[in-house]
């Protein structure tokens, strides 16, 4: 993390902001240094805060301000980024600033639930401050480049009025206008990755189980996979038409297969509670008359009913 | 599906062969057509027969032989090519080609599990006929060309002495000596698919509980999946050395996750059994000092144990 010069400020690329902004960074653990060092990098004039001493060090020597308390550094700046472990930490630090929040916008990166962003929006509306709620999808180490992607929630024309400063940090994705909604995409995507991933591991540990090394099935792992990733915008549009063809096989020919995977996966002792459910809504789904349909039918089944 | 000329034979690229083999193909659903149109059109002398009369029509216009029985297909080949629905009907069929099947070389592409698989392979050994059981992952249009893969499970000599042939069907992979690999593979894969599918279809079905609409998560699906695509090689790395590193998170942090995640979706009424298990397995693994490893640990958890 080189020292910004004037010269390069303007000639960093994506990087570039046309306007210096103020902007305090509160929580300077090995995310909040990092969106520290983004926006230093990016030519803004940047206050930082920590909760325990010793952390402004490399920041100041790349032109950061140092404040004492979480309330003078939210006085320092319009635009005020929190990013600390979880909410009960993030709301430590806002009730520090006190009434010191009036007019200013929170853009508050820490990780968390819904229903968490729902409450700090509605502390920060009857304080009279403005609220995005962020994820980051990134590592410390990739934050202020292409490969990070940010996502925000809340009021759109706030989102609008920061956004050419918080692209300082990453690629800025409005994804709602409540703020619960960058904690919903990001607990979705976590699951995704979780779901995926384990899908991986299941099907190691069952050819696993008969000797075939794990290295040997990767490229049959990512074949298959492969397949998932290209049907997705498919799938999507199957889900948003609520139709739902056969593609590859019916329901009624998912039932067999899903029969026999249980059966094999139960063999080889392997917890298969997941498949058991879909085979019970599959067969449900059968016994609906939706036999001949594709396996995206099944989405229908798995959360109370979407709003059309 | 063109008539193949003596011309065209020998210049056909991938489906060329060398050697015309004679091949019989019995059952001529929509799989077994497409088997045998392939092996006409890469040159093979290929009688076919099905149960029901009436299919041989526009494969006889290709070139095919028809046979009147099951027996005297099996008769007119020394590699005979079984494809019926399941594996009860290949039995039938077998069981009626008797001790004609002596010395022959049965391939058998019915969809079944590795203990079918493993039946058979044992009955043919004591008619004196060899086995590899196969699964087709093509759809019908698809074989003989490039996107089709096949794999094979059984004696590696015999799958040599017939892969030029098989080739003709598409990709030909040998994945074992054991005749139930290739079910292995295929239920293995098919779960795969099922558990990444739904991994999409969950995340789908949590956003779009808050009105989220499908095709405008497709994007962060494709790059959340795209992750778990890119780290198999690293996964199936870690499964193989038993080496765990902590990765994007420790397993101490994927528990909260995972907790805020179960939470979240029993609050949408969706079933979570499978993350349920995985949170259990992740709580135990970390009481029992392995907090600060990452997720690949808990493939140890998910069969009985490899066997090393
Ligand atoms: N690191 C990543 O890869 C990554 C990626 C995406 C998102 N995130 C999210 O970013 C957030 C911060 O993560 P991190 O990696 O920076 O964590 P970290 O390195 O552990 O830092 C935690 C920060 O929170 C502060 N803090 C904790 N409790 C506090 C309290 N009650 N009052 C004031 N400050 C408090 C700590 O201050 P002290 O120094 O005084 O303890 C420290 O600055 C988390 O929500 C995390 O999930 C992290
Ligand atoms: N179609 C695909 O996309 C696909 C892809 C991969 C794998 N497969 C597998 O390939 C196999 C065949 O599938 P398919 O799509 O060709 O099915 P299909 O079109 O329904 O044809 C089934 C075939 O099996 C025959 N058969 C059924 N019971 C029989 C019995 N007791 N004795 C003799 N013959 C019998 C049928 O003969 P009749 O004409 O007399 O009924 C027919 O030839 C299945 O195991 C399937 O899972 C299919």
């Amino acid at each position: 993390m080189r020292p910004p010069t004037p010269s390069l400020r303007y000639d960093t690329g994506r990087n570039v902001t046309e306007v210096q902004m103020d902007v305090s960074v509160l929580g300077l653990g090995a995310m909040g240094s990092a969106l520290a060092g983004a926006l230093l990098r990016a030519g803004h004039s940047t206050t930082v805060w920590n909760r325990s001493p010793g952390k402004t060090g490399t920041l100041a020597g790349d032109g950061a301000r140092g404040a004492e308390t979480a309330r003078q550094a939210v006085a320092a700046s319009d635009l005020v980024v929190v990013c600390v472990t979880d909410y009960a930490a993030a709301n430590d630090v806002l009730d520090a600033a006190g009434d010191t929040l009036r007019g200013r916008t929170v853009v508050n990166l820490t990780t968390g639930t819904p229903d968490e962003a729902h409450d700090v929006a509605t502390m920060l509306r009857t304080r009279g401050a403005g609220y995005l709620d962020g994820v980051a999808h990134a590592q410390p180490e990739q934050v202020g480049t292409a490969s990070a992607t940010l996502l925000y929630g809340g009021d759109p024309e706030l989102f609008q009025a920061h956004a050419a400063t918080l692209r300082a940090l990453g690629d800025a994705v409005h994804v709602g206008a409540d703020p619960r909604q960058a904690g919903l995409y990001d607990l979705a995507l976590m699951g995704l990755w979780y779901e995926a991933e384990l899908a991986f591991l299941n099907a190691l540990a069952l050819v696993g189980s008969s000797g075939v090394d794990a290295e040997t099935f990767v490229p049959f792992g990512r074949t298959q996979l492969g397949y998932v990733v290209d049907a997705l915008p498919d799938v999507a549009a199957q889900v948003r038409d609520r139709s739902y063809p056969r593609g590859p096989a019916t329901l009624e020919e998912h039932a067999r297969v899903l029969a026999q995977l249980g059966e094999l996966r139960a063999s080889r002792g392997m917890n298969s509670d997941h498949l058991a459910h879909v085979d019970r809504v599959v067969r449900r789904l059968i016994g609906a008359g939706h036999g001949g349909e594709g396996f995206t039918r099944v989405v229908e089944e798995l959360a109370l009913p979407l709003t059309d």
